[in-house]
């Protein structure tokens, strides 16, 4: 079958790889029907995540399980799913708290040997396994499109908003209107924020927020800090989010919370960096940090598609093939796409 | 000036009574410029809540700042105000944690000697004590008529959501679509309720659920537990709010919860009552019960209502002045109208 | 091998019966060193729950690993373990919630086939399935009747403080002091409650409650309310406890507990039964119902237990051999012991 | 009145200065008998915090009323109490949600005109303001110098645990064993912890923590991180507080963290600092940073301290005279003292 798999920085090729076999009970095989290009891909393809030359990546997808093993019961052959971006065992320490995204045994899809030696989902066909936890059905009103992002993007601004502790009611800001962002900022909006800034510099970007109902702020031509300072009577936001993962956009979002506020930190930090933590500290925040805890938000995010309260359709930007993936990458790199599905 | 007072069940009238004067440092005189007829005046309507003759009613209220004691900082004279119907201390035990609802000094507008000595809200201007917690300054963009639920009616419907730890993405059923059911529906959608199950016998008030966007259910002519069973899956919704305040209508929510659910009982109860204990427990229900804590979301409440994400407008069903209030008790207790607001 | 298996009612007998195999993957078969004799137990005694004539009962067991399936990950053969009282798939909806004790797929040792069909644990050996999530390692330093509490009796009382929601620092009151009772007596303590009520009828189990450090309150020789009040500053206790499940005590619990409070009903209540719900009401009360979620407390019980903050050794009052079971059913209906242990 | 005043850095003195009066309704004066010298007072020392010239420092109090304004309800004349460090007013937004610590017109005392211009604790005498919010009565039992804790540094170390969500069971880390770290330590073991690991550099404070009941661990002669992951299975603690207050203990605690985790910073940071904010994302932590909300535990707190539950008494190393104040703050800058009580 066919496979996008990483070669080296920059590289990614389609090449024929051997077909993926059930091993255990809980193993599905799945045809995919889309895949979707993320950006912790492109950490990826810049090889700044390290994976193996010929090894296929993606993990964002929606097909049809072709085969499924005796113990698998969440879905059967035959059904449209969603696939989580990894996979959790249900049973260690982490996952009985319910904590997913730190399971002991956990895979993801499309990361190379060192997060679990699980081939990707940019193919056209993958195994799965724990598929009792991984899948989800899609309700036949929800388009693939659409339902390809429960199982990350969508499930991340989701986390951001809800492990964030929003209340219907608050106000929120969104630092970042990538995918994950602009999610982000519909997630604030159908847990009933009652304001949501949405902070970025491109202008299509800040544009799409809007017509999601959110208040656009230009980072460089407005002065976000005075803009929710006044929308706020001074006080800042319950709530912000920051969706980039730079010291800075996390700085900014630090300096808009307000007092006993809550900063959501879901894009992905590295290293050691310099934060405001005296204003932290004075303003008594709350920094909750980390990846998101798809697998605990999926059926609630996918009853939100289905409920059309939630619909990131707009956010896709580009179909292409399968085929064409070594360009949809560069494209992809070089931002002029927002969000890519590739179609075997 | 004028108040509605109570004279003997089924007996109120519109008398001349003394003007209110400031006592307290936190005391401010509000002239009112709406009042509504609340459920709960019924009680007092039929002589089941005991109230002095010559009691001036109502708690529920908009109106202008006359005059303000040195300790108010919340609300200035000339401010458009809405009013908590009862008061709190902010310092007691209960009041520390929060349950303002519970204050230990708290008193109740219009509700007689034995729940404070408060003269009520039914008039043309009433004393409002402890003002920086009673007390809110209503947004220019709502209006007076939406304004008055903040402080009473939405509080309370919003209060059946929030106490009960709705999510969003969650799914709800309201028994009883009287204005504090119809705004729990409102309440549940505007924190991303994926559906809302409106439970009733009188068409109206089914026909407005469903034109808020919840699913309506006729309790007797269809089979509210097999159609609620049905649209989830077998499971059960995740909260059932009893909003009438009987043992039958809690006895439905109880049966229409999930397991590990959650039913939220915000009318009120009295006495002794029998419930289906035993499927309570079976299936590890929460049982939510108390008068709302309205002081504690009467800001986000009013953010809401400023926002529209919250719109009681189509509850009022009659405007009718002060003068008719005897009118408007026997209208209002025939159920020949959802909501009266009493104008001065 | 041996097992005591339920006859009819009053009817319990020791016989031979076929060794339990292995089936599925995370199945182990588990040679028993001890098992309890439960109050639950007495339910299937007295035919009150439905068991089939000749099948094996018992939920509570410390034993060794005999023989592991290859999915077992939790435990090994040769480890000393503790089972919980029923087993869960980890991955249906209410798993994935954390509520365990609501397992769409859960099986419970020793209830026939109306709670899944499996083999109770007085016995010789038994088959326990979902091993990785019903089994845990026992830590040296624990003996193997103190272990025992932690998959039943200690999960419970534990869970009917922890669901309970019990802060450091709050005052507690517990209604009916057999083993799950003294349990959360200790629970209670174990999380810093200030001062927690113990109330029974029986001197011995108000003296046990004493020795733990609680507040002994004779149910008929005392005035319980008054008490609870004088100790209190008239406000009631955070959390009160019903460890025995009948209506009597519940209304109890309910006018102990303060305004705001939480009722955590532990005990199994069964049918409809009349409540105070009106004082309830007024109160503002949480009433928190149903069998406790063992599997979600089973590891933080057991380090508990291993520290020496929970220590329900004293609870166990008899050691007698699985041969004499029909006695110990007769000695325990006759409420002449408060915990059995049986050795194989 | 004698009082003690800040002159300049390293300079405090002694000075005869006007006796307080009532001004406000809630107002008392409140006659000293013991105040503390608190690590905070040393930033004033140091001129780290500016303090007008001959403004009168400290602001831990336990002394008697001596008069009381007409609204003040929770203390009387004649009552011994304990002061809160700040005080609250109750009704702003803040104080509404229970966040009195960051109160929108608090005061601390003793901090000089940019922190409420509030005259200190280290006197005769002292105005009291809000007193219905700041003033607890003392339990007969519980002597001066233990309930001085109450209002500042056991509310504080209590804040870190309760603050930072820890549960019975739990294990813990408290890093840097000041008065602050010790009652962390002693307040995690009063909320159930299984392990406290007790981490510093001085040999006489980690045997105090293990005489509480901690594991002491030598911050440079042991290895923290090794000797963490060896005891809880390399998972790490649940909870590690930073009692210090700088970047690096900040750093050793987010390595302590389990996945999923919390860290409560409760030492005061200033300005930017670099952390390990990869690691941290990584784990997934909450980090729960800020000065604590002492006015919400000090009944709980002192609830726990009359139980004895928790018992700072041998914390204070020394009592001096308030005349000796100023060899009292040189002791205490070269940590030659733990913790000085002084009397007038």
């Amino acid at each position: 079958m066919r496979a996008v798999t990483f070669q080296s920085p920059e590289q990614v090729r389609v090449e024929e790889k051997a077909e993926p076999e059930l091993v255990a009970g809980d193993d599905t095989i799945v045809q995919v029907e889309a895949s979707g290009v993320c950006g912790s891909d492109l950490h990826i393809y810049h090889g700044r995540v390290p994976v193996e030359a010929g090894f296929t990546i993606g993990h964002e997808f929606v097909g049809t399980v072709l085969a499924a093993g005796e113990d698998v019961q969440r879905v059967a052959v035959g059904d449209r799913v969603v696939g989580c971006f990894h996979t959790a065992c249900a049973t260690c320490t982490p996952c009985l708290r319910g904590d997913y995204h730190r399971c002991a045994n956990g895979q993801t899809f499309g990361h190379g040997s060192h997060l679990g030696n699980l081939q990707g989902a940019q193919a056209e066909r993958l195994l799965v396994p724990r598929s009792n936890l991984t899948l989800r059905r899609v309700p036949d009103s929800v388009s693939s499109d659409v339902a390809l992002f429960a199982g990350d993007v969508m499930g991340t601004g989701f986390h951001a908003i809800a492990h964030g502790g929003m209340r219907t009611g608050d106000t929120v800001a969104v630092l970042g209107l990538g995918p994950v962002g602009l999610c982000a900022v519909q997630s604030a909006l159908a847990g009933g924020a009652v304001e949501v800034f949405a902070i970025d510099t491109v202008a299509e970007r800040l544009a799409m927020a809007a017509s999601f109902g959110a208040t656009p702020l230009h980072l460089t031509e407005q002065d976000p800090k005075r803009e929710v300072r006044a929308a706020t009577g001074g006080a800042g936001v319950d709530l912000a989010v920051d969706a980039v993962g730079n010291p800075e956009p996390l700085a900014l979002a630090i300096s808009l919370a307000r007092d006993a506020g809550t900063v959501s930190g879901i894009g992905a930090y590295s290293g050691r960096a310099e934060i405001p933590l005296g204003l932290a500290w004075l303003k008594g925040l709350d920094l909750r940090l980390g990846v998101a805890n798809v697998i605990a938000h999926v059926d609630r995010v996918l009853a939100l598609l289905e409920a059309g309260t939630l619909d990131p359709a707009p956010i896709v930007s580009n179909h292409m093939s399968l085929d064409d993936a070594a360009e949809a990458y560069g494209i992809f790199d070089r931002r002029e796409a927002l969000k890519i599905v590739l179609t075997p």
